[in-house]
């Protein structure tokens, strides 16, 4: 199988650090070409599931622009320009609860628009981790730091309580890599 | 909890069916103004988890755009304006593998960007599913259909063979969902 050929790009919108749209000319394998595919460059994020020492998830109770009402959320953020995505989990980590880890998992890394791009999505899953400072968070939401239970999140999940799609998925990917 | 107030919009990019750009002017409930908070209104899209009678999962290999090299992928696509999300589920699931399935359940559904929207992906799981058509795909990458194990889903998703978020989180939340 031959993936499509990029043969020119063009930037139609520059939305600095946040928003690059582009129109792309591609060639698929078949030699059709598409004139004007649209393409988004966005930063790639970090997410944290993080377990701490006594074996509760640690998880905000929250408001997010694009979500009806509060939502569940695990801690995360954007990489700043060129950072490492698992040092960005773990400053995530300590600024917005906090809390530090000594064991990191990868949950994978995942492109957010398998057609568009808009950047790379990197989950992780952070055990034992206990409380070595005070929150230092840059956010805009409120936040409120929870302590959940595995069957909480579990219910919380299948009711459609994380109601953004990264959430969900480090979520359920951290439920079925953890040992019951 | 507070949600953030939308004051006015802008667009300032229009891609027609694909995907439009707004500039936003947002006001904060401790009152502070984003004049220029970037918003994507881009379609919805559904993603079908298939079981067929037999008890195997019918995925596809194939490529995709943002994707390097070839992918696991599931069954689904962008509604069509105005449709239904598990009718454009069952849809999908017919035209992509000539399959019907008797039995179907919602893994939710979510908001792809926290931030800035990009659009809904609503999640299904269908069981017992039958081969009852020929396949009338019209996606433009070449795919080729496969019949999985649970085992196989298992090791494909936690090495990363689902390389498209939306892809690992209907998987995941399938298995999740599914009794062992």
């Amino acid at each position: 199988m031959q993936s499509w050929i990029t043969r020119s790009r063009e930037t139609v919108y520059d939305g600095g650090r946040w928003l690059t749209l582009e129109r792309r000319e591609l060639e698929l394998p078949n030699g059709q070409v598409i004139p004007d595919w649209l393409w988004l460059e966005m930063p790639s994020y970090a997410i944290v599931i993080v377990v701490t020492e006594g074996g509760a998830f640690l998880l905000f109770r929250q408001t997010k622009y694009a979500v009806e009402g509060v939502t569940l959320a695990p801690v995360g953020g954007y990489l700043e320009h060129g950072e490492d995505p698992l040092l960005a989990a773990q400053r995530e980590l300590r600024e917005e609860t906090g809390y530090e880890a000594p064991e990191w998992v990868t949950l994978g890394q995942f492109v957010v628009d398998g057609n568009r791009g808009a950047g790379l999505a990197h989950l992780y899953l952070a055990t034992n981790a206990r409380e070595v400072t005070a929150i230092h968070a840059d956010d805009l939401e409120e936040q409120e730091l929870l302590h959940l239970s595995r069957a909480e999140i579990e219910d919380a999940l299948a009711a459609g309580t994380f109601k953004v799609l990264p959430w969900a998925t480090a979520v359920a990917l951290a439920l079925l890599r953890l040992p019951r």
